[in-house]
């Protein structure tokens, strides 16, 4: 195996009613003073907004609320976080609901470990020295924040772009996790197929690494574990959302696809990732869903690189024959299976499923974006050029 | 999937020279003064012990250093190692070492942090609220100490008879792990084979639990991807003990298979291992050695519990057949694989290969201190009474 650091500190509580353990684990892990932080509406109307605050009283926790958190989290409403917070001498961020949710409360609770300095700087590389803690009481399976080391935030300049960024760091990740699978029986149907195909694209974005970084069995195995798991589970749970035996597999594998157990020793490639932010940016597109509007895309420009590895992800996860003959043919065969997958689940598979009318200048706008403010490549398993970027922004475009 | 608590926050530091970094590791993790803990003379002839030692010293670290713990490491070493913390002012415990002397540096820990206790009590139940952190350079691929829960401690009575209880509780984790493949090249083959006993024995006592706690995919595929690895890769590093990439699969396999990634809603077993411990502690033979001697008897002594899930064991990790008119033939064939390969990396499989002349009294009082202090019966898949662990000892001794 390669080298590899793997640090996953997070306190999972998964099963029925643990959101009941919220105000036990606040104290346990040293909060006085708590920020409720949600999104919309649905927390509320569900009553789990209700059972978290008992929670905190029960244990004495005081608190204040901030709502209004929306996908693609925007960076203004993280300023009003920080300034609230120093002004009610909040010490700990609860958030209550999906990725964006955790990625707001995790940027707060670097604002408040530095609070002479711009939140906004440390999605540009700023090493985090101090945090206030976070917590989690996940209500999406998707973004699998409640235990990875990611942060990524919107900021809507002042000539209405959106530039999108991430903060990749050790020291953000939660204190604990809360996942109590009941509490993601409720998303609408096209919010659970982004979050089994973001679930799918953190592993891929793992399993495709450099060659040289390859050669992890072990990650391999449970990368191809995950996957296959997923691929059982996510229509299953897709069709019957209150099924609590598919509901539990999804939540799961959504945590372990993004705390790194998928990538110890790959080096990572995550250029879907960035392909699909300046897509998410410019159209306010769910993220799941760029991911699969350009993965296949990704994939067929990519894929001489490395065609074996490509076909043992169509042998070991889809259980294609392998073609010893035309290794490719296997390779195309599983890139194939993962589309019609995504189309099942009701995701798109080009861009035009998701924005019609994109043209060359947007396309060419969105590839200097993506590789630009000290970038001069993306990926891994490929390293692509702006150029590069731009013909499979133009591939996914048909 | 059922519901379970998920924790596991050691910090990993895998792959060549990581010893390098334990000063910084240390200091990074609080330590202001550091007891060295090691084993035998080995630590010290390889280099290992200096590198450590000017690692530390780059960093200005202080230590004092108390070698010589043995396999089923000793309380009496334990006391001994809290008194000389206690005088010294360490307030960091660093084990180089495998599983025995990591057991024990978490045992003086656990005393450190509880001053006026006697450390044995916490081997009996009760809650360890605070102790001194524990650092690791592994040495041995085996015990998976270095991220689990769980302490093992021997003592020895006044009348020469042997003690072996355990402390399996979350405060007791590592801080940090290093893990240099290279640094388990040099072990005797007897001790490899014992190595990838235990962690198969792990992931085993783990996949074979009660049946009202089965039906965790996402656990069971992960279980199973540690034993084909340990399958693959096992007797490929005990032929060559030098091969990178063998002994780092087997490495990183010995972390997961007991840092619970493997058991996630599973209720667990662990009769083997307490069935086991009274043979270690009668005749102070190798741990992994007295997994294997006994398991093939256990496993066809509860098989009728639950025939099907032996059958999947068999299908998915050995790739045996299902023979769906005679599941217990597939389940049977799993067990002798297993028997097979246990024997094929020079384990024993039956009591008689590891002392012979064990005599019914002899099993009688296993039993009896098997299941005792507090415990009417042990493991999951099936309850063990007293008079079931007796019959265990005698189908193994044969």
């Amino acid at each position: 195996m390669k080298s590899f650091d793997f640090y996953s500190p997070t306190e999972v509580v998964f099963g029925k009613g643990g959101e009941q353990q919220v105000g036990a684990l606040v104290k346990k892990w040293g909060g006085k003073k708590v920020l409720l932080h949600y999104g919309g509406k649905s927390a509320e109307k569900s009553g789990l907004l209700d059972r978290v605050k008992a929670s905190l009283k029960a244990e004495g926790i005081p608190f204040v609320s901030l709502g209004g958190v929306q996908p693609n989290p925007r960076l203004s409403l993280i300023y009003e976080g920080i300034e609230l917070c120093k002004a009610e001498g909040v010490d700990f961020i609860l958030a209550v609901g999906g990725g964006s949710t955790i990625d707001s409360a995790k940027a707060i609770g670097v604002g408040l470990g530095h609070p002479d300095e711009d939140v906004w700087e440390f999605y540009f590389g700023k090493q985090v020295q101090k945090m206030a803690p976070v917590g989690v009481v996940l209500t999406i399976a998707a973004a699998g924040s409640e235990t990875s080391n990611s942060s990524v935030v919107t900021k809507v300049e002042e000539d209405g772009t959106h530039v999108k960024r991430s903060i990749d760091q050790d020291a953000i990740r939660p204190k604990f996790a809360v996942m109590n699978p009941e509490l993601i029986y409720t998303l609408p149907k096209y919010q659970i197929g982004c979050g089994i195909a973001d679930i799918i694209m953190h592993t891929l974005e793992r399993y495709f690494s450099a060659a040289e970084t390859l050669g992890n069995d072990l990650t391999d195995r449970i990368a191809e574990s995950v996957l296959k798991t997923m691929i059982q589970y996510g229509p299953q749970y897709l069709a019957t959302p209150d099924d609590y035996k598919a509901a539990s597999e999804v939540m799961w594998a959504g945590s372990i696809s993004h705390n790194n157990m998928t990538g110890c020793g790959n080096g990572g490639d995550f250029a879907t990732h960035l392909i699909g932010h300046e897509l998410s940016a410019r159209y306010d597109a769910a993220h799941g869903a760029t991911l699969t509007a350009v993965w296949g895309a990704w994939a067929r420009y990519v894929m001489s690189e490395n065609v074996l590895r490509f076909a043992q992800y169509a042998v070991n996860v889809w259980g294609c024959d392998f073609d010893s003959a035309d290794p490719e043919r296997t390779a195309l065969a599983g890139i194939a299976c993962t589309e019609k997958f995504f189309a099942s689940i009701g995701m798109p598979i080009n861009i035009p499923q998701i924005q019609s009318g994109v043209t060359e200048e947007d396309m060419a706008a969105m590839a200097d974006m993506c590789v630009s403010r000290g970038r001069t490549a993306i990926g891994g398993f490929k390293k692509l050029s702006r150029d590069d970027v731009y013909n499979i922004y133009v591939a996914a475009n048909r």
